[in-house]
């Protein structure tokens, strides 16, 4: 994929210029990765992007990973040296700029470090500037979760082929990783895997505890293609389920899609949230459901737009989210459906189509 | 391993006392896991350990993960619904107490929307306060570092019987990866492999270019094992080196030997790093050597203390750090040995032992 840094840059001008931002900081990950293409290792030393709206974008590398920055010809490279404190070298390149916007993942001694030199400067979130870029995927980004949710959807389809019973939800989270790099995505992300009562842990640790008979198993995870996520939940069961958790699993799979089918142009976040909500609460099981319907997905796992009350912004062509609502009865079981969904214009890309039935395994 | 909770929290109550610090604000990752042994998911929802010098310490956390708190009886539980503004809840702990230590990697999102809330407080790196307890291993945190460390030396012999030649850079690193779960740690972090020209970079991203004859190649990787982390770093050859780079290698293995003999409490940490140097600049080479000598490790990869020019921090029994000085001629080949290393009493505690010389591989 070639993407389109010096239109970004552009974008993200005009973006800092309504926002009356007068230097944009983008610290290593999705926002350096989104203007410039590099993946920044994510430890101490300071990697930044220093972006004013009126001159030259500059990198901040440390020597030693100058060399592995594949730059962008738009950024000039300012490498700085072990014994250099690279706050100084920001600083100096902010100058006497007072309105500056800093990555929300920056770290806080970084933050810190640079107010203590920019007395004067105002810092606020960059999320508002960058996010109004990120938030809305071009086609070749639409085609990196579409490939990563195919990856996905193949790792479920051989989950659901598997033998369960009889292993430890580590073992089994171990070769999820293993199975999402081997369908096609770059590296392995997260992999819950909840088995039992566990599973009404909706971010359950996959631990010691072993598979076995009659157990409701929610399997969350997901990989990165191209620097794009997956995401994806299905909800196992060793055996026929019982009558409760079927009857449960049919209120959330009609929650899901009404939640789906809410997705349009113009409509506010918080509805699909509500839509999924209303058919959960309907059923008297409101009190189970107890996270938002869903979150952005990208260059980050998590990011704009949030499915959840309060979030009235309204849903554009090109945004992409998860929808997962989940039911999850303490010390009994749990369950949650997620499919990553586009919104197009017009109706729905869905990224994400394995089977949304209880898979039944041994 | 069981961990003094208790004795940590007395202890960083003491520090904090010393620095004039009301309230500890620790943020998701290793400050959090030191103080609560709980490891929150690096991701948006708010998780910070609150620990007020007159009060009692409360974690805050997204309602739907606190089922996988596994709560410190020292920490009571505050969970925040989707809905809430979790720093709402934060500021509300800390009150109209005004000098705040806050963990380095706290997203700057964070730290504005404390100080927006918190106006009167004034916010300073928790680095100094936790540092001088988490730099100091006891003997359970050395036993786990000992553990990871001879796991790694596990995956170095059998890279060394391998036939690498043929083999893409990052199918290696994937192996890598696998093996470092293999051999017995937790899960793997990172895995450089740089062969031939590309191992004059010291960070180089594994991508496809693919080994043959002739290449020198630096593989630096590492794992987790009960929290602690690995780090090593050997350097193979395929076939046997050519002259300049043997006798380049040499002058390595005596600077990592050097820097490893200036090892002893009470020495200043840049000691160290100049004996590496000294031995590098003295061949000739001082321009090729361009990073400092070592890190500190533990719970994260990198931490204090940094072994480099300009920290005169005395060593002192239980610090535990790479000594990874290398050797890199742009364009042509690249070369670094690393050890784990910590200071008892009387010594030196090696945590790497495989065999230091150049891996002669197919």
């Amino acid at each position: 994929m070639s993407f389109d840094y010096p239109g970004r840059l552009d974008r993200v001008r005009a973006s800092m210029l309504d926002r009356s931002i007068e230097v944009l900081l983008l610290s290593a990950g999705a926002d350096l990765l989104y203007f410039t293409g590099y993946e920044a290792m994510p430890l101490e030393r300071l990697t930044m992007g220093v972006i004013p709206v009126d001159g030259d974008p500059v990198l901040v590398v440390p020597r030693l990973e100058a060399p592995r920055v594949v730059g962008r010809p738009e950024f000039s490279i300012e490498a700085w040296e072990e014994t250099d404190n690279p706050l100084d070298l920001v600083a100096g390149l902010v100058g006497s700029r007072a309105r500056l916007a800093v990555s929300d993942q920056t770290w806080a001694a970084s933050l810190l470090g640079l107010q203590e030199r920019l007395p004067a400067a105002q810092f606020v979130p960059a999320a508002p500037v960058t996010g109004s870029l990120r938030l809305l995927k071009d086609s070749d980004e639409v085609e990196l979760l579409r490939r990563a949710g195919e990856a996905a959807d193949r790792v479920v389809a051989r989950l659901s082929a598997m033998r369960l019973s009889g292993r430890s939800e580590r073992d089994l989270a171990t070769e999820i990783g293993a199975l999402t790099v081997a369908e096609g995505h770059d590296s392995a992300g997260f992999s819950i895997v909840a088995s039992g009562p566990n599973a009404a842990s909706p971010h359950h640790e996959p631990a010691d505890r072993v598979i076995g008979p009659g157990d409701g198993i929610v399997i969350d995870f997901g990989g990165r293609l191209g620097g794009y996520h997956s995401d994806t939940t299905r909800t196992f069961h060793v055996g026929e389920p019982p009558p409760d958790f079927a009857d449960a699993y049919q209120v959330l799979r009609r929650a899901q899609a009404a939640a789906v089918d809410a997705v349009a142009p113009g409509t506010p976040a918080e509805e699909v949230d509500r839509a999924a909500r209303t058919v959960i609460a309907g059923a008297g099981l409101g009190d189970y459901f107890v996270h938002r319907t869903g979150h952005g997905i990208g260059l980050e796992v998590h990011e704009n737009p949030y499915l959840v009350e309060g979030n009235d912004l309204p849903l554009t062509p090109g945004m992409a989210f998860s929808i997962e609502p989940g039911i999850y009865l303490p010390g009994k079981w749990g369950m949650r459906i997620e499919d990553i969904v586009v919104v197009g214009q017009d109706g729905l890309d869905r990224l994400n189509r394995s089977d949304r039935g209880i898979a039944v395994v041994e």
